[in-house]
């Protein structure tokens, strides 16, 4: 069960030497690419790189799966209270790997496992609507964040632990499991002090990388996914993308072809898988992409203000929404398709007279093949005009696969932060933004500024029309 | 209820001269919008933009309202069968307006109305998948194509069909709502030999521009929304934006100063709610943003490959997903938030203990102020790093505000196209697509290229990693 990556169509032989790669431009990167390489396996050496271990983390996998069957059958909801890197792996591996209408299905249907609920937001009217949908005595609420203290995660758990504690009095603490680090922050405290059940999120593993750790893991266990699969298939990823080789190491290749493209101007990267249960997984990528390698400095501190932007897109949904603008737009982008060469069902489309000719043609067919030609008809259209376009081909969706799929593109990430030489394991530019919050929320030790931020937003009247 | 547009960090005074709009710069274009103005007045005047009409069509909107009273309870599903312009509306409303899980609300919930399915895709796990969850039964399909042939549509109908025909044997007519051209296309002449209920796309009303025609009415109407109230805000955006006046016409000014700031590089346009219930509001735009304004050829026939690159991004979600590259990435793009100043629901965060200094802050406030006070902070830490920004203001999300907002932004999109000289009804770039997608399902006349297209597309096996 291997995943293929074809850049075909990324080369000048297939849409021209303007918006095509040659071999000797990848050549020409190949020494930059083993220094890349010999970093990383160096940072991984020295334990920087925790989340490339995660595929081997088996007692932390039986211990998750230890307190899935102890809690079995005990809860009608599991709601995951994260956000960012703490939310966008769970609902990538459930849309992926679990039924498309989950929590529509009966409770029988679902094997008595509980739905899920990943309220990623502080929209009061998502929170309230959600608390209208699920009756917290039989809610098990996953809290995920890393510092602990993160305030759109820290504020929808206050809220739910009070949803608890009204429901059920001081009883509440077995409803409620925290991942968070091993020892600091709010959250380890309060869980300590509470009696939670608790899950770690190991050193070494950022948000965006964390989506085989316990953060991801115990979502996808407790609705049933087959998380020793999916890990078996990121440890068959990390036996392909450590070869130090590019053209025979799939992470590495796409993350050169991509790069090269970059600085040619192809500064957009759009992710467009031709199924929808991999639609989420474009959006766990999109994280990844943007956080890891959006950067004002490189590692050496001058200012690079670099970083593609990820897009989501979805096929055959978007053939109707955005490839109007891929085919004939700037040359800004690169696509990446993830393509499924079986699906779980085959749907036959049925017979239709003869009279109709403009749809008679698919009588006979599956959906399964419209699909497919749909994606090869998308691909080819964009090759002839000249726009630069690559696939990962899964030969199906399971969880072998996606865990494969996972652990590439993380791999492709670090390794592009390398080539692009900055930092791919921070985020500086999130806490400008974290520092004003602070101080309109009255945080001790931020109030004063409030004024001043204030201050500094005044309207230009005569750009405001009203 | 007026949506407030305030372009402020659009401008040079708030985030500089490099990546800021100056006065002079609008008003250097005003002459050329005026032009725009007359031209989309024109057109209007000749019926080619009869979109513009739509908020007027009163007796349509009875028709609608007197179709769903007949069917009033009888359907616990109700499943849009379109894709594009056929689905993307609908979404849009049904998020923005209804319970934010109500599919999930109890019948009673839910007023006895239908749950809403819009299965836009031909992914054969997500079609088998939708019937393990519906009884066909107690379902009325809405199949929605203009053209009456769009492949994806009417494969989906042929296969929803098929079901009804399977449970109810030949009476299942009344099941099923064609939405469709008046006189053309395969779906009309099924839906008269088969005596469906039908409604009517008009005349001079694009996929991307019919959510307030029956395509986007229907499912509103059918599951609760006012659409009455929906088209007289559109109307009152109608008002609006008829303006001749740039500095008074929230349509034509946002417009003019994204044409600008294209021009200097920002190329890639970011809608970013502060919303749950408008995040697919931005998916709409999308479309409507990429396949007017993204095109090869200018309406004088050069070619000029130009357009914007729309990114749905959601507020407080993608702080922790995307801000950090726009806050230090390149310098390419603008982000365009919607907010809304009252939520429907207020929700209080509790208070913890102050020995939680991190968390502390938190408690005694609500989530309303948590997520304006972010809202503030992100556009206050992107104005502060020279990214233009601006942003819809909403009093609140309701029907009259939504439509009021959508119709804004079909005018600044319809008011776009003149500005960049491009044809921003038709989809050109789309038609290659189809015809090697006919051509490999063997639709007659087509069936000859299919071995070339397929020879075409060989491998290169250097760039392939298997």
């Amino acid at each position: 069960m291997r995943i293929t990556f074809d850049g075909t169509n990324l080369t000048a032989a297939a849409v021209g030497d303007e918006h095509g790669v040659s071999e000797r431009e990848v050549e020409a990167l190949e020494s930059k690419a083993m220094t890349a390489h010999a970093e990383l396996s160096r940072k991984r050496a020295a334990g920087e790189l925790f989340w490339m271990e995660l595929p081997y983390q088996k007692a932390t996998v039986e211990e998750i799966l230890a307190y899935v069957g102890r809690v079995r059958g005990r809860f009608e909801n599991f709601v995951v209270v994260g956000i960012g890197g703490s939310a966008l792996g769970n609902i990538a591996l459930h849309s992926a790997l679990n039924h498309p209408f989950y929590n529509l299905l009966t409770a029988d249907k679902r094997g008595n496992r509980p739905r899920l609920f990943v309220p990623d937001n502080v929209d009061p009217d998502l929170i309230a609507g959600l608390l209208d949908v699920i009756d917290a005595e039989k809610t098990l609420f996953n809290v995920i964040t890393k510092s602990g203290d993160t305030a759109e995660t820290m504020a929808n758990f206050l809220i739910f632990r009070q949803a608890l504690a009204e429901r059920l009095g001081e009883n509440y603490a077995e409803h409620i499991v925290a991942t968070t680090d091993r020892s600091r922050g709010a959250l380890r405290r309060i869980a300590d002090q509470e009696g939670y059940q608790t899950f770690e999120v190991p050193e070494g593993v950022g948000g965006r990388f964390s989506v085989l750790s316990p953060v991801g893991l115990l979502s996808a266990a407790i609705t049933g996914i087959d998380v020793r699969e999916l890990l078996a298939g990121a440890a068959f990823a990390d036996e392909r993308c450590r070869v130090p080789d590019l053209w025979k190491n799939p992470a590495y290749l796409n993350a050169v072809l991509q790069y090269i493209l970059y600085w040619r101007g192809h500064s957009i990267s759009v992710m467009m898988p031709y199924s929808q249960h991999l639609r989420d997984v474009a959006d766990w990528y999109r994280q990844l992409w943007a956080e890891s390698l959006g950067k004002r400095n490189s590692m050496a501190g001058g200012i690079v203000n670099v970083g593609p932007t990820p897009v989501k897109a979805l096929g055959t949904t978007d053939q109707h929404s955005q490839l109007q603008l891929y085919v004939e737009g700037p040359y800004d982008k690169v696509i990446n398709f993830l393509t499924v060469e079986h699906y779980a069902e085959v749907v036959p489309i049925p017979n239709v007279a003869e009279a109709f000719p403009a749809i008679a043609y698919l009588g006979g067919h599956t959906l399964n093949e419209l699909i497919a030609s749909e994606q090869f008809a998308t691909e080819q259209a964009l090759t002839n005009n000249h726009r630069p376009n690559c696939k990962h081909v899964l030969p199906e969706v399971n969880a072998f696969t996606v865990g494969q799929l996972l652990y590439i593109l993380e791999v492709q990430t670090a390794f592009s932060g390398e080539l692009y030489q900055v930092n791919a394991f921070n985020q500086p530019g999130v806490e400008e933004g974290k520092v004003i919050t602070y101080a309109l929320m009255g945080r001790s030790g931020y109030e004063d500024r409030r004024d001043r931020y204030l201050k500094a937003a005044e309207r230009n009247p005569r750009f405001v029309v009203a």
